[in-house]
């Protein structure tokens, strides 16, 4: 085979990989985007998060967790939804196949790559579930700062039409605690009107 | 003021932008998405050609763009539609002032940042505009590309429903031809089928 034709083979499995991942933009959250006019898909959720990595950088703790590691981390954090779905934060049923299913769901999706960057983003996938690096947990405390913010712009909908309590959002929010302490204060004082308004049960 | 009141009043401008940008999710373009169901919108298209510039990487030329630098521009190379609307690639008419437009958007979304912040990612912006730089020329082949594949998939819709013709989509993906050789290759021959299918008018 030349390289001429192994180029286009190479080629040919990435456009098939972002012809795929189209789908994402039919994948729908729970949460309202801000005017409270729709649902938000995962796309359009992954686009935004990826934003709120840049602007709010610096408010992570030294040393910073790199930046455009965390942004690519971010661009394909939900792509296994595409087959997996989207599992309500606080649908407890759901969660219980939740990794099984998403497993299944990044063989197949970043298995469409040519191998070595299936195995790239695949890993990096990963590290985004596992949590344990400063860029993952960076990464995830943007992923449920956004949902907070639009839940609070919406009137709690979302909270409200599933009963959700202070100490589930606190316990969901925590993770901001370390990665991102202003963050976490801005984040609790937020809950705490929430509570105020009625957007969260007290308990 | 106290370095906490300062800091509170520098976060809650980076939320306030956070915010605003949300409307990008309800700017809608010509193209469909991959199914053909609806109309893509501008929040799921960044995301989307953010993706396409770090899995297409090796194909941009040497030495390589910067890739960081590119998916950031990506991510807000359509911000400014949020006022300015998004203007039909082929529309003369509604280019005529797109320019003045732009800015006008650009000097009041960039300017909801803190100061430091809206300088550096306007000029971004502006930069992307000018397609002056390796990063903004591989952006800008990627922000046409992807409707273009997005046109095949869906039998030409946005093509037909304006009667855009060869030359006319040949002039529009022809920045793919320095900024990413093995792509503007692609790219032709998917225009020349476009033509044998009926999607694009040979004049």
């Amino acid at each position: 085979m030349s390289d001429n034709v192994a180029g286009d083979v190479r080629l040919q499995r990435q456009l098939s990989f972002l012809l795929e991942i189209d789908r994402l933009k039919q994948v729908l959250r729970r949460t309202l985007i801000v005017d409270g006019s729709r649902r938000e898909n995962d796309a359009e959720h992954s686009w935004h998060i990826a934003l709120y990595a840049a602007i709010l950088h610096e408010h992570a703790p030294d040393p910073k967790p790199e930046l455009g590691r965390v942004i690519r981390m971010l661009l394909i954090h939900d792509l296994v939804e595409i087959d997996a779905g989207d599992t309500f934060a606080y649908d407890t049923i759901g969660y219980q196949d939740k990794a099984e299913r998403e497993e299944a769901a990044a063989t197949r999706l970043f298995g469409l790559l040519p191998e070595d960057q299936a195995l790239e983003w695949r890993a990096l996938w990963q590290e985004f579930e596992e949590g344990e690096t400063a860029e993952a947990r960076y990464a995830a405390a943007l992923d449920r700062l956004q949902p907070m913010l639009h839940n609070f712009h919406t009137d709690g909908h979302s909270w409200k039409l599933n009963g959700v309590t202070l100490s589930q959002a606190v316990a969901r929010l925590r993770v901001l605690e370390e990665a991102c302490p202003p963050l976490w204060t801005f984040a609790t004082d937020m809950l705490r009107q929430s509570v105020e308004r009625g957007y969260l049960k007290e308990e």
